[in-house]
This record gives C-alpha cells, structure tokens and sequence, in this order.
C-alpha cells in the first residue's frame, strides 16, 4: 500500500526536510504588499500564494495552522480554504495544522471536515488526550491514502505538565507514542513508515535518541527550529537514514524579510532564501554526523 | 469579582441543569422541514432557532459542537457563526465546544477566534495535554468575564488510555484536575467556581465522589447523560448543593419527536418535551439523595 507518508517521504528525498508552516497573522504581511487589498482574508491569500509560488522546489509540505485563520472569522476561514485549495492545486502536500480530538461521532465530522470539502488536506494534526478512540475515527481515510500527526511529545515549556507525567519508568508521550504506532500498524507504507505520525518537539539528545528508537514506524512532524530554539543537529536525530521526518518553520520563513540576511528582497523571495538555508542547514548538520 | 460561572450558575438556580448540545448534523432534520430551504446551511440554523426559541427557560445553557458545522465548510460555518450570534441575542449563555489546545501565540489566535468576532461564545472548551501554557493564553479573556471548560476526565470508552495513566497512586486526569483547579484560583467568582471549569464525564461512582471532592472550586460540564448510559443519579453526584454543574444532551433533544413518548409533535416541541422531562429527572434525582 501506498500511503500519505509515502508521499512525504518521496518530497523529503527530492527537497529536503521543510515543513514550510504557513501561519499567516496579517501583522506579518509588509504593510505596501497588504495595502493594495479590500480585506485582511485577501491579503493574507495573495501572501500566502507568493510564498508559496517561490518555495514549491524547495519545501517538502506546508502546514497550515488554521487558529490564525479562524481568528479571522469567516473572512480568515475563507482564506484558509483558498490556500489549502492552491496548494493542492500546484501539486504540494498539504498538512493541515488543526490538533482536532473528539469522541466516536465529532471526530468523524471532524475527519469530514478536513479530509473532504472546503477544508481538504493530505494530512492534519490531530490531539490524543481523549484516548485511542479519538483516532480511530479517522482510519476511513488513512485507507484512501490520508495521513494523520498525532501529538505526542510537544516543544513548549509546559510540555512535559501532562506528556512528562512517568508509570513504571515510561512518560505519557512514550506511551502514547506506543500506543499510536501500534495502531498504525495496519496502515503501513512502501517506505516503512505507517500513515499515523507524530508530533515530537525538540527534546534533550537522549530523549530523542529514545523516541526515534521507540518508534521506528512513525514518520515524525518536528516544530521547535530556529526561533523556539531547536537546532539542525537536534533535528537530525529524529532522523532515520536522512528521512522520516519534516522540520517546521513558520516565522523563521514568513517574517525571513525582516532579517538583515535578507535585506532588500522582497517577502516571497526571502521566504525562498531562508528555506534553501534552512534546508541546507539541516542536509549539513546529517552529513557531519 | 463575577466571572462566567457566577452566570452560569444562575441560571443552572432559575432554570436547572439541562446544557442543551446543538450538534446539529443535517441528518437530523425532519425531511419535511429541511426541504423548505435552499442551502444546508440555512436549514440548520432554521432548526436550531426553532428550538432555542421552544427551551430559552428550560436549559441553563446551550453547547455548540463546531465539528458539526466545519464538516459542512464555509456554508456550516456561516450557520455556526449565526447561531452563536442568534443565541446571544437572545441572552442566552453559549459554551462553543471546540475543545482547542494549542501553544502561545496559537493558543491566543484560537481565543481571539472564540472570544470575540464572527464566532464569539461565553465559555469555550480546552483540551490541556499539551500542558498549562495552552491554558495562559486565555487569562485576558477569563479577566474579562469569559471561562473555559478545560477536559479532565471524558466519558468515551478509550477515555482511560492516556486519562487513567496512574504515578504515585493518581491518575492522569486527577492531576490534570489540581492543576486546573490551581490556575483558576486568581478568577474565583462570587458562587465559589473559578472560571476554569472542568469536563468530567461519566464514571463509576467512587471516582466520581473523589473527583468532586477534590475539585471543590471547578464547575464541571458533564457529558454522557442518555445516549451514553449516564443516569440522572450518576449525574448527581457531580453537584454541590445542587449546583456547580450541568448536564449536556445533545441528540437525546434534538432527535427526541423521533421517540415514541413525543410521538405527533413538531421537533422543537419535542426537545422542550425533553428538556423538561431531563430537568425535571435530574431535580428528583437531587431530591431523592
């Protein structure tokens, strides 16, 4: 079977590790660039589509974070559909960053939402807290090739108040990280990994070590680099053979404008630079390992 | 301070337990009035105007599940958005369960999302497994009379995976539970409730006991009555002094002219019939103990 992280892989092999993440606040759009629209919801689209226009080579998946859309109300849920549509429009994987968790018959409308319609992505995030039947919802799609991310260890500073709580020598995120794989087993890909993933954050190097050994099915969804502080090297050892996983970026790629590095270029060419940096950063930090 | 609980638990004192849940799925309306309409849409909000009109002085409160509505797109969540609009309208109090959990500066887009604009509620609810720093970043809207209902022990059968993890002789959700309870102390209210509230489903009864001990200053939405199996005793047992909770149904009100018992009347006589008949259930329950 193929499945969705097969398709990741394949992106990862030819681009590289970007996730590029487009959580698109409208403060951070150039003020000449989103004055020359009616509204915020266009604004953001147009921004949006010139990133994406300048990256399609050199990201492997975009992920898009809908609370900056939905903070927009029905204007920013407008644009958060004509962005998804785009991107799958130009061929680009599309995760959609939206960490839903309900029981049996919500998270079926949940999957509904997502997997379908307005709101269509390859792959979306989802949150485990409920248990095990919480995702199970979903499988109707990972059999017609959808992908899921499940949180399991988070980078934030509260992380570890839940994910870090121990049982007999093993935290929460370990064994929801067991837990997940071990459903995913049905859902095996060409490539090794099966069409459940996981969230996991930058952690300390021994903890990586164990999650990545731990889980050696699950394709992994790596936030923490650069402005929240992960570095290439952390990076790499979630790694398995170069691949298996993506490394988000959002700010460090939507606001690269703003850097003296890229002084002078306009935002969507910016946003090129600081993927190819970011991406050779991390195929740099691989080869020295 | 009054804070969204001291209104919350006005209401519970006028109007008794009953959280009416508005997860309306398409399916649910009647053939013979939904075929008035020219959009999904605007069936549903038709039908869920029509019974909020027949139950504004028989539930407390009204809990709207938006993945009924994003299953439906752009088109649902234009009708999401009029029903909150519609309710408020009305005075009624609005819990949107959305039961979002997100890092910083994502955490304050989704309060922005529900706290104010197209899709302003009272009271949203939160899931907390990423930790406590996905709760912070609703405190300015706590301030300002908003409250949330953060999940700690849900009612679903896969609930206990993660939820019933033990360490030192508490389970998850317990020490989930102490840690809400905490943070909520700077937003106590003039009833005694903070304006973080809990969501505690259904369980055996000793637990239910000790949750309710141990979490003397959470008002708690409790989910499973009916369709899950929950009985009005059960329910009971999460009150204080007959309040400090409420008790959502969802289906069982909004399918209730499928049942024999309502059998010939119009749907929004029927989900009075049933709010009337689950309030009234619940007070003798409270007597009878």
């Amino acid at each position: 079977m193929t499945n969705a992280m097969d398709r990741l892989y394949g992106q990862v092999a030819d681009k590289g590790h970007v996730c590029l993440g487009l959580d698109t606040d409208y403060t951070y759009l150039p003020e000449d660039f989103a004055q020359d629209f009616s509204s915020k919801g266009e604004a953001v689209l147009a921004f949006n589509k010139a990133i994406v226009d300048q990256t399609l080579d050199v990201a492997a998946v975009y992920k898009v974070q809908i609370a900056y859309y939905e903070a927009m109300g029905l204007e920013g849920l407008g644009a958060y559909s004509e962005t998804l549509k785009y991107l799958r429009k130009k061929g680009a994987l599309v995760i959609a960053d939206v960490k839903r968790g309900d029981i049996a018959k919500t998270a079926e409308m949940y999957a509904q939402a997502h997997f379908a319609g307005d709101f269509e992505a390859d792959i979306i995030t989802v949150n485990p807290y409920m248990g095990m039947d919480t995702i199970t919802p979903f499988f109707p799609y990972l059999e017609k090739g959808k992908g899921i991310f499940a949180l399991v260890a988070t980078s934030n500073p509260g992380a570890m108040d839940i994910e870090g709580i121990t049982h007999g020598g093993k935290k929460v995120y370990e064994m929801v990280g067991e837990m997940l794989q071990k459903l995913g087993e049905r859902f095996m890909g060409r490539c090794g990994y099966s069409a459940i993933g996981g969230v996991v954050g930058c952690t300390d190097p021994q903890a990586t070590i164990g999650i990545r050994r731990a889980l050696d099915k699950t394709f992994f969804l790596i936030p923490g680099y650069g402005a929240q502080g992960g570095t290439a090297q952390d990076m790499g050892r979630y790694l398995r053979d170069g691949n298996g996983g993506v490394v988000n970026s959002s700010r460090g790629v939507l606001l690269a404008y703003r850097k003296d590095a890229f002084r002078g270029m306009r935002f969507d060419g910016a946003a090129r630079a600081e993927c190819i940096r970011m991406r050779d950063d991390i195929h740099s930090a691989l080869k020295g390992e």
